[in-house]
């Protein structure tokens, strides 16, 4: 038991049943991560990785949703793993999710790569250095990138994805740019893009970003995801990416 | 007098009575230009010049707004340039716009460099080789990369803007993470993108791209600009582009 562990908590993720370990005051869940789940479309069958696992919400949320049958996350710290070990035993999955404990740097002596058909990530977004560091050391990792950065992302994605599978990722909307370039730098063909505003007629808090694995492609502008209405009441869309149920 | 002559007309551009020739059949402008030049935020006082200019959409809209006490505008094809001079004698603004014939691969043999505040461009679209080629050679030569390319397009404007200088661009989605990558490449910094697209919830048919020449900037993207509501009928924001008065 550590300083952390008396934040946990259990919570319902109101999806078929599901639930998942979380700490109330260091690592909840946001937006991001539902968000990357509805975006990266996932099928049954598919070999899904997610990478930056944190609690875990991503693959648990689409085994969850029955996007996937089977889902593996690789995350660092252990105080994180830890929480997705208890979730995936509260949720009786254990021959459904695995974890990895690791470094994504490290991935080649991990896992098995060429052989996935889906990576998601949710990256620490903010590079070292910008802006000020908050005091959590725990959260610090989760959120800038001192243990990784999008390049190191890429190279670990690249490795894993095999030729025509995907990477989905979330990251913020001011480094667009760079992460285009190195996306294509490391492999993949940016093939989709999705921005997220809070209301219509409101700047990208977020971006939805997909390439594929060689095999040039071009890339296509969605629509954008709006989350909510003029009168702070969440959109349709919003409501049905939420409240899907098992298909 | 050419087999385009007979398609010549003189359009009012509704705007304080300002004139433009162009082609009713290969050369009119669209509304890509009377975007660029609001997404451009010329101001009077500011050096500006426009490449691949056609028929001088944006920079004698620059004029006719106020946006712009004079400006500068590049084109390759002799009969649009003709167009161009024909416009300036209309609109008896021979002391404002100066029109450079000539090749923006050139650029050095035209003008001086280093000394512009802003240059816009709304370049050939489709790369050599993509989708059928039309039948009007002057017209391709418009929309399809024959004669320059992104590369040399940001050549050019690395070229003639100054250090600080912005470049303003209107283009196609599908080309949005080459244009970062490209642009970036030639010596500015990605630092506004903004989305057109139809209706609210359609996919973008345009993107506004502006960088900045050397210092690093972050790359905001700004509120997708809607063209129409629901109902068809303009919104608010294209009345207010199509429609603002002189300052």
């Amino acid at each position: 038991m550590n300083e952390l562990n008396r934040y946990d908590e259990l919570d319902d993720l109101q999806m078929n049943g599901w639930f998942l370990w979380q700490n109330s005051r260091f690592f909840r869940f946001g937006t991001d991560g539902v968000l990357l789940v509805d975006f990266a479309r996932c099928k049954p069958g598919m070999k899904m990785l997610d990478l930056c696992s944190g609690t875990g919400i991503v693959p648990i949320l689409m085994l969850a949703k029955g996007d996937a049958d089977r889902a593996v996350a690789l995350e660092i710290q252990p105080y994180l793993c830890d929480l997705m070990r208890r979730s995936r035993a509260e949720n009786h999955c254990e021959d459904r999710l695995e974890i990895i404990e690791g470094d994504l740097k490290e991935i080649r002596s991990l896992t098995q790569g060429g052989c996935y058909d889906l990576v998601t990530v949710n990256p620490p977004y903010e590079p070292v250095g910008r802006g000020i560091p908050g005091q959590n050391p725990y959260r610090e990792l989760a959120r800038r990138e001192e243990a990784c950065n999008l390049e190191d992302v890429f190279r670990a994605a690249g490795y894993l994805v095999k030729p025509g599978g995907r990477l989905a990722m979330v990251h913020r909307p001011y480094r667009l740019g760079e992460i285009l370039q190195k996306m294509e730098q490391g492999g993949f063909s940016p093939s989709r893009l999705r921005l997220v505003e809070p209301k219509a007629g409101e700047s990208a808090i977020l971006i939805l970003v997909e390439g594929v694995r060689s095999g040039k492609r071009e890339l296509a502008i969605e629509p954008s995801l709006i989350l909510h209405n003029a009168d702070g009441s969440e959109t349709e869309e919003l409501k049905q990416i939420y409240r899907r149920e098992q298909k």
